[in-house]
């Protein structure tokens, strides 16, 4: 197999948890290139591919001097929220293949221009949303083709995650989430949810997202929970500061083919850790909050004790059937690679396509769609919950392309 | 005690089950009068009220006569939705006191009407919303009132509950659930979810509620269910039809003071039932869906089956503390009359309030505010998604109103 040679572009926690990962589990992968905007961050992404025992990599705080290089095939793309799309614009028109971490876009115009460059170049692409390589997301999207839930016609989830210390202290961290939480109001994170809910409802690909609402509540956690650590709190600025993100960002989106997709921001109150993965079909329905199945013709169950008792985690009776292989196989390892495994499992098909020169499984369009969620909920809250038509990236070609699963 | 003399307008399923619970459960009440369209259900009324030990009540099939008898000091109205707010305008202007059962409005302005009729005659009028005395829900009001979740920020409720089966049997049952989801598109049933929300929100006390955007998924679960029973099925001319009603309708709220409420409607899927209630504040949560409570500083759990068995029902360790005393002397027979036990509480409150010259607690702005969501959902889904000022029915007076709990 030739070698892939391959340059990190972004440094922080998740691309040096990305660097690791690829290092340690994906064959015929040379690092040859590493670049933060921290030289300290660069040094770090040195010292990862070393101990792997890859020679030193090239190092440099300008993603241009780096993108542009011979000994880069791919780029891959773990930086700030704001930048992923110009970079991954640059390191297409230089020709690379373009992988690219999740967050939402500014904009709608940088996502036409980011479909524009990759139809010009047509260089593999793939944004990394690695919730689609997801152990429930994969077997429910399984149960869903199987028919088990009958017609499709509403699914929802959330990016349920309380970020609160890791926002607040963003500035020693050198986190650029503080400023977004700070200046602006919409669903930042939108793919991790809507992700493995688009390829289940086959956007882009026989069906395409139409309009959306959003809303946000006010924006009371983060101060609050600023206030109530004030005493040991680093950053004094911050103390009794306002911040903009509402800390539930509620947005309803309607489908060509009737579907309905709710999505949920929630970072900044107190709350454990959720995708709340549901889908609801015709014939029956999967919640992630209690792992539950329903199918049409069981006995209806009332909120009872009783009922949690009995419906809790009965998706572990539906694994056999229905769990990929893959998720079978797991082992410890793999976990450890970041994620639970499905980071693994992500990068495994990206790299399989670059180099048996496959389609990508999520691809530029789906990066497109899922992105503007950010800027369109921007502008839907800041206009008083008005009604935004989501454009149509594929122009017209949603309606014969084909379905492609992860 | 003086006697109080009610007639009852409406006898279907929840007005024969109502008139048992008030006949079984309230003291110094006396029927004096049943009506209903349909002749066979005023003797069935006439039948309940003899067999509890009452005098056979006055029968009439039309209301107008009931409602201007002298012997008639409360009206209570349990009879289709679409009619809830005329009967009450016209008992109210007969100088009757009124309770009303819950259902959505056809129009905002039959909303105005009940608003300016109670104004004008400012008769004692309560809006039977049971589930303001639901358990979890006087439980979690509590939770809120002490504190223990901080500022509220965000609450969602849910009428989730399979009606299939009652909506499509609705012409042999003369159901008028089943025009209702022929013809319309919208919440058709607010105030469940709403209504335990608004109360905790101090909604027309202090709040009000400024605005909403609504979204209906497509209509494919009842035109499914028929056409899989259509060997049974006794209405042959519903198989094949479309439903206007969609499955899932989805509603988002803002409010004067920032909160959101996010409401859904969610009837015509196989499902079991829940209304979904959940608040959340800067310093915790209460989620009805896992029955569970969890506080800022808690470890965060991630959404694994130790997750779900560690918080699932964790709830239960807050009622000795939190659970109404009403609720904790909770008897069997009480449970019996309706509802476990809520129906009951929602009837002593209404003729206490009579008896004893009180304010209701679920008032006619209450009554007004919330079933006008039916309306605007309505328009808000026809018209596209697009935003809806909700009328502020106190016109002003909400910044001065004291809060008034159940």
């Amino acid at each position: 197999m030739k070698k892939i040679n391959v340059a990190i572009v972004g440094l922080g926690g998740r691309g040096k948890g990305n660097l690791s990962c690829i290092l340690h589990s994906i064959e015929n992968i040379v690092v040859t290139a590493v670049c933060d905007v921290f030289e300290d961050r660069c040094d770090e992404g040195e010292k990862i591919v070393v101990e792997a025992g890859g020679a030193a990599p090239y190092k440099n705080c300008d993603y241009t001097k780096v993108i542009s290089r011979s000994d880069v095939d791919v780029v891959m793309v773990f930086t700030s929220w704001e930048t992923h799309i110009k970079i991954a614009i640059d390191a297409m028109k230089a020709g690379k293949a373009v992988g690219m971490e999740v967050g939402g876009a500014a904009s709608v115009d940088e996502c036409w221009d980011l479909v524009h460059t990759w139809e010009e170049t047509k260089v593999p692409f793939m944004m990394l949303e690695n919730c689609c390589f997801g152990r429930n997301e994969l077997m429910v999207r399984n149960m869903v083709r199987s028919g088990l839930f009958g017609e499709i016609v509403h699914c929802h989830g959330a990016y349920a995650h309380d970020l609160r210390e890791e926002v607040s202290t963003g500035k020693e961290r050198r986190h650029y989430r503080l400023n977004h939480y700070l200046n602006e109001n919409c669903d930042n994170y939108p793919t991790h949810d809507l992700g493995p809910i688009a390829k289940i409802l086959d956007i882009n690909r026989g069906n395409r997202m139409v309009r959306l609402v959003s809303m946000a509540s006010k924006a009371a956690g983060l101060k609050r929970y600023i206030k109530d650590r004030e005493e040991i709190f680093v950053n004094k600025e911050l103390i009794g500061k306002d911040f903009a993100q509402g800390d539930i960002v509620n947005t309803l989106i309607t489908c060509e083919n009737g579907e309905t997709i709710s999505l949920t921001l929630d970072t900044t109150l107190p709350r454990s850790y959720s995708r709340e993965f549901t889908v609801r079909g015709t014939r029956g329905m999967y919640e992630e909050n209690t792992n539950s199945v329903y199918l049409d013709g069981e006995p209806e169950n009332f909120i009872t004790v009783e009922h949690y008792q009995k419906v809790i985690n009965n998706a572990k009776d539906y694994e056999d059937k229905y769990l990929p292989e893959s998720w079978k196989k797991m082992t410890q390892k793999i976990k450890e690679l970041g994620h639970d495994g499905m980071d693994y499992f992500e990068f495994c098909a990206f790299f399989d396509a670059i180099a048996n020169d496959k389609p990508m499984p999520v691809d530029v369009y789906d990066a497109a769609s899922w992105m503007c969620i950010s800027a369109l909920t921007k502008e839907s809250i800041a206009k008083g919950n008005i009604p935004m038509e989501i454009p149509d990236f594929t122009c017209g070609a949603w309606k014969t392309r084909k379905r492609f699963d992860v």
